[in-house]
């Protein structure tokens, strides 16, 4: 009997439109849908693809042990996720050695910031995987917001709202255009950066992207009251357009 | 009578099945398609659509009158794109006018380094946009590679290799991952640039990233010969991988 094939799906944003017809297919032929989530909570992957899974398919929720409850650069923190990424690719390589073709749905892009990664080194010493490319969170946010973000030689960037502030004003200064993740509570911080490089006033502050609900609005308008985690800053570049 | 809508509507990296949902319904809503090509040569994003084209569409060739003719920082090459700019937008400006949906597709994604941005700054003031963000080509790559990019608090960025050699080693060595582009011609400068900076070893060429006939290697095992100007170079990051 053959093995079953790995697949890592990228399921775009969070508009479910903005799935790929590739991904798509990997729906109708996995076997099994595996999905990410934080224990007690709706994968948004899952919820992406909801009216596409078939009847009958064996589902594989992921349940992070933890998320926000311990620190991220702490033995126990990064412990934890070793365990579990372990333990749920132990899982998906029972599937695949069964014969199953497992499709992995990630939001986003799957070799792009995304979980699936860990289940991709694992895995891909002894099985086939093959990746369906996605839609970023990052292409949601720009595009919602109607917002040229870089053109011809820019250099373009993508930075951790977690950096020390004046990494923050370095790298920003440095870059055309950037996107900053992980904005939550760093928020006060970024905003410091932004105004010490010049960067403020350009700026887009952006929650749930691709969402209904989704919230775009100057930065400089923005208070600092309180921004998700998952919340994004873009500065376009672009500047000398003709 | 109300006037037309226009869309930036990115379809992918080269794969067909790369185009979204979205995109598709797009197209099939459009009175007109618009498309992007160098005079004499096919359009890319018209031939990645090509199925999809509804019976009895209009289509709007829109060929640059030069690329690689001029040097792209002359005085002539500016003005050539900014008239040719100026009338492909006052031709898409027509089809508004008259009531029409006119669809401007776009490989990869329409805000990201997309021809697309030119109508778009000229267009907005006066007519309303809808943008469907598309898988970047730079995804297309590293999936098509299979090979993870960026994770976790890395520091991503993008680049020309038309950079000088010294700015290109300072910030290859700032980033954690990396996608150059444009290497065509700059390939031998950019392989030093890697190899002084320590990054060579894991650097990827890649060529006609997501089409069939891609071609993936790993970069100190290409030849200097020749790479094409839309050939990719990645670096992944995830360095510390646990």
């Amino acid at each position: 009997m053959s093995v079953g094939k790995l697949l890592g799906v990228g399921v775009g944003p969070g508009d479910p439109e903005l799935m790929t017809l590739k991904a798509l297919r990997a729906l109708g032929e996995a076997a099994v849908v595996a999905h990410f989530a934080k224990a007690g909570n709706q994968s948004h992957s899952r919820a992406i693809v909801a009216p596409h899974l078939r009847e009958g398919v064996i589902e594989l929720p992921l349940l992070y042990p933890v998320t926000t409850e311990l620190p991220k650069d702490s033995a126990g923190y990064r412990e934890a996720l070793r365990e579990f990424y372990d333990a749920a690719a132990a899982k998906i390589a029972a599937h695949l050695e069964a014969g199953c073709t497992v499709a992995v749905i990630c939001e986003g892009d799957p070799l792009f910031y995304g979980s699936y990664m860990h289940l991709h080194t694992r895995l891909t010493p002894r099985f086939c995987a093959e990746i369906v490319a996605g839609v970023t969170g990052m292409s949601g946010c720009w595009s919602a917001a109607g917002m040229p973000i870089a053109q011809g030689d820019d250099v373009f960037t993508v930075l951790p709202a977690t950096l020390p502030e004046s990494e923050l004003v370095r790298r920003l200064a440095d870059a055309d255009a950037a996107v900053v993740m992980k904005v939550g509570r760093h928020l006060p911080k970024l905003r410091r950066a932004l105004d010490r490089c010049g960067r403020l006033p350009r700026a887009i502050y952006v929650e749930r992207g691709t969402m209904a609900d989704a919230k775009m609005i100057p930065l400089a308008a923005k208070p600092d009251d309180e921004a998700p985690y998952f919340a994004v800053v873009l500065v376009p570049g672009w500047e000398k357009r003709p």
